[in-house]
């Protein structure tokens, strides 16, 4: 990889570009002009013997080495003519920018560096229309976004035998092979979601859905330290580097606005955001001083901008605030409290609740996905699975069927930390009273004992609760309760949940996850020590450790590794075994001597047993 | 901690020593003088008004300032007396010394310090007695041990209420408190062993059973580079110090006796070893020549030394050899492999199955435990569940009634590489065919995806079987896959095994697990950073992460983080909440809410719903 200078730009505006080690960028054509699918194709030894393995590709134009980049500039608006071509949306003004924006006061200046929107416009539906992917798929139309994430979600899967379909799903409905009008019907269904806001053509279209490849989240977000705008860019193009689907920016403070302008153009993955947190920077922090109005006003700006989906907390009730009164770890959640302390200051139901069908009809006009929120998941073992959580599930059940009556996008987010044997009740409540909609889950951590350590408790939940059903998994990166995630932390976070994932879908038994592992293990097996690294989620730590004890260039080739030496290699002596055994005809003879009744001690066995 | 130079040595015999922070060092008495059981103690600060919280402590005299160490001399022999007062062992001369015993040619010098013995001579059964803690056991003695066992395992429980009884115990028996007689039975019954070689006195009784709490094994080893024997006895303090109740010596190469020496001397929990890598330097790696006169002296020496549990492939027979051989993977355990080719190499049954019974023969006399290996193990996804892996444990739970008729103590070796749909058939066959002798698991890994994280991609696979009922963890570093785990790596592998042991002990509904999550969880809610940190499994890690973000001494203190910083901070919001929900008799207005119907979107459902 290489940190890329821009051109004409200061060393702030760089991000890491090139392929990971052994890569490359392949595009799969689709039935039009323009619509091709990026994807990522690991080449292996020759000796191997295979074809080239297809893997998923998050990272965007950053890993084509063919691509120009210019953050300055954006990303191209790939989607751009699709959503023209439906002929029911409009440019328009849209809402004057205003210095509380970014956080500042009249007349204040603004320190960071602006994007240029060279005079674009922001788009939105005609005359109250519902331009969502779901309202689309209900009319039965097959978007051209449909399509790529057809080809996207398929991979070789047409390819495949059925041997590799070995998996309990728990009553998903994963398809042999993902064809447009399966993508169109699950989001029509509402149990997948495209979360395609039209302001943000940048995308690369992508499903979370219980019948998909199993996706994950990474935050990031600003912080008072350290934040030139291209450092935040850099943060989204590291994190979809080692695999995040979708980003979430969760900045606070100053200049939120301009720095998530820099971020959404640059975006090739959906953008979230949880748009109370602006909202509070606007009332100078005092939960009790938020109105709809301010809230409203947030809403229209971030659609205008291109934010993909919307974490909000309209679940959290006045009449359950109470029920975490005892609780040991209160409420967790940074918008579930500030909303339940606004109730609670007001006594009044929480104006996101209110208003919902509102904000229904703000969403649908920009085709922004609702991301309901848990402000009430539990923050310890003690408090999982309690009455305010499910108290609160249902009524984002409630919700969900509100927001599809007005074609609206739904995922429901989930906990939190719940100790394993509370976890599938989780999915199974979710699924009953959000009507199937894709749930989407931070962790679960499955101790409370492990800060530092955090992304594994959590990938140990998540990778279970992907199994049982869980669409979309928010990652956890070690500094979890202690403190910010540096660029190492993102990385071990985004790869931890990568193999969380990655697991559940082996578990599932999605027809073409084990592709990967067999490919890796064959490489293992015939030491094709490269093969095996760039076949891994982070080929260079796994170069790197490999490296750290045998450094040497001849030890890639070597048939041995560093852990058992030459003499005491299993795969080796295996190997060996093997050939003895084709010599033999070991088979035929194995077959005999069981014939015979090999078991020396059978009779040697207590009679009662 | 403090690297501890030891008086009269050099640094080379310098091992880590001192309490971790904010714990200190507790012994409980017992029914006996001598039996004093020790605990770790957690002091919370003042403002807590908790009493300490008492922990299970693997980490020996190490952590205990008042403890002279001094490696020359070794650990005191704590269990001496007892082992003698039982009056069914005798000392004798011991097998002789031999250079190959150290990998040395005849008239080689051996080129490490040797341990001085001070005269002191092996222990053995007399007349063919069986001294093994299973033999007192079914005789319905209540040894030392035994009670020893229970004091630890028991912690507080005895103070604890019901409240806390919450789990899926999988048909397991865990009891509200545990006794001496309780101990005694489940090792009678085969389902707990308590390793203990009369010739290592100065361990710790320990249990590993399914119905106490889950243990985890940490693997070292000598290695080419590094070796002097302080390095060697360093490994063993160090893995103990973060929770490894077991160490696995799987030494190579030369000096192995008088580096094994080193560390029994030194070790306060239970030691294994697989001494077929031993016999296999005794014919100079060469598998065919191994012979059971080899192994057998083999046996008795590391007997003699006092080795705790042997690895014994017994279970790899000629019969399933070639059912891997369309394997992904093949054979990919070491010992596996070594005797694969041996039996092919002679066609012959393999040697330490025929003669079984003479090995209980020899395990009876100095109450060493078996650890059945699983030499046919899956080493890839592809390979789980297959017919070579259970058909080896089918021969497994043959062994383990020959042994038992011996009052031999067992427990059994289990996979790998198992996706997570097919982890809990592994636990259910092992369970019903080896009679509820312990499971002793490597991992598994749930996805071959990720070297360089296959501590995490095996910690999902521990936690998941230790759930379902395996007895220990055996722990995987980073490096697995790829290379030796340096200082760094046994320390993270280590911690995440003891979260993932820990996380199956709250799912199985151990009545006691929850203790130290609601502490902590308490403590983190109340902004007592201190005693979150000293609550954690890595103190040392949780206080560096948060020293990263905010290293000032007061914001140990602060009623916020880095993460949200003051004004988001939920935890503080949350406390607000609290206490305006105190003031304004939240409940009881809730209450009366919800009776008035607060659904406000429930008319507007469709009818259908």
């Amino acid at each position: 990889m290489s940190v890329n200078p821009q051109p004409g730009s200061t060393d702030a505006l760089a991000v890491t570009t090139g392929p990971l080690p052994g890569s490359r960028k392949i595009h799969v054509a689709g039935s039009r002009p323009g619509l091709r699918v990026a994807m990522r194709e690991v080449e292996l030894e020759p000796s191997a013997g295979e074809p080239p393995v297809r893997l998923y590709d998050t990272s965007g134009p950053y890993t084509d080495p063919t691509a120009a980049i210019d953050i300055g500039k954006g990303l191209p608006a790939l989607r751009h003519a699709w959503i023209v071509e439906r002929g029911d949306v409009e440019a328009y003004e849209g809402r004057a920018h205003r210095p509380e924006d970014d956080g500042l006061k009249a007349g204040e200046a603004i320190a960071v560096p602006v994007f240029d929107r060279a005079g674009r416009r922001p788009l939105r539906a005609k005359g109250g229309a519902a331009v969502t992917q779901m309202a689309y798929a209900r009319r039965g139309i097959v978007t051209p976004e449909m399509e790529y994430v057809a080809i996207r979600e398929n991979l070789r899967r047409a390819e495949l035998g059925a041997a590799l379909r070995d998996g309990e799903d728990f009553g998903a409905d994963i398809p042999e092979v993902v064809t447009p009008e399966f993508v169109r019907d699950e989001i029509a269904r509402g149990r997948a979601i495209l979360p395609a806001n039209i302001n943000h053509p940048e995308a690369e279209p992508m499903i979370i859905g219980r019948n998909f490849l199993t996706k994950i989240n990474a935050n990031i977000g600003n912080s008072a330290v350290a934040s030139s705008v291209g450092e935040e860019v850099e943060k989204m193009v590291w994190a979809i580097r080692w695999g995040a689907d979708t980003v979430m920016d969760l900045s606070t403070g100053k200049h939120i606005h301009a720095t998530r302008e820099w971020i959404i153009r640059n975006s090739p993955v959906p953008i979230g955001t949880v748009p109370i947190y602006q909202a509070l920077e606007k009332v100078e922090g005092r939960a009790e001083d938020l109105t709809w109005e301010v809230y409203r006003d947030t809403l229209v700006e971030q659609c205008e901008q291109g934010v993909d989906y919307f974490t909000i907390h309209a679940g959290v009730r006045l009449a359950t605030i109470p029920l975490t009164a005892n609780r040991v770890t209160g409420i967790v959640s940074r918008g579930g409290s500030i909303l339940a302390k606004w109730c609670l200051a007001h006594h009044k139901e929480n104006f996101l609740y209110t208003h919902f069908e509102e904000i229904c009809e703000i969403l649908k006009a920009y085709d922004v996905g609702f991301s309901l929120g848990d402000g009430l998941r539990p923050g310890s073992i003690a408090d999982a699975n309690d009455a305010a959580q499910f108290a609160e599930l249902e009524t984002l059940g409630e919700l969900t069927k509100v927001a599809w009556k007005h074609d609206c996008q739904v995922m429901i987010e989930g906990p939190g930390h719940v100790p394993m044997h509370k976890i599938k009740q989780n999915v199974e409540k979710q699924l009953k009273l959000c009507g199937e909609a894709p749930f989407y889950t931070l962790g679960p951590l499955v101790t409370d004992i492990a800060p530092g350590y955090d992304h594994i408790t959590s990938a140990v939940g998540a990778a279970m609760i992907g199994w049982f059903g869980t669409a979309m998994l928010c990652y956890v990166t070690p500094k979890e309760h202690l403190g910010l995630p540096d660029r190492q932390d993102v990385r071990e976070g985004v790869v931890t949940y990568k193999l969380a994932a990655h697991a559940a879908d082996l578990a599932k038994g999605h027809p073409a996850a084990r592709l990967r592992d067999d490919a890796l293990s064959r490489a293992r097996f015939a030491f094709r020590w490269r093969d095996q690294f760039h076949l891994s989620l982070d080929p260079e730590k796994a170069l790197d450790f490999h490296d750290q004890t045998l450094p040497a260039e001849g030890a890639k080739l070597a048939h041995f590794c560093s852990m058992c030496g030459p003499k005491f290699c299993a795969y080796k002596i295996s190997q060996e075994v093997r050939d003895i055994a084709a010599e033999q005809g070991m088979a035929a003879m194995s077959e005999k001597f069981r014939e015979q009744g090999a078991e020396i001690y059978q009779a040697e066995k207590p009679a009662a047993e």
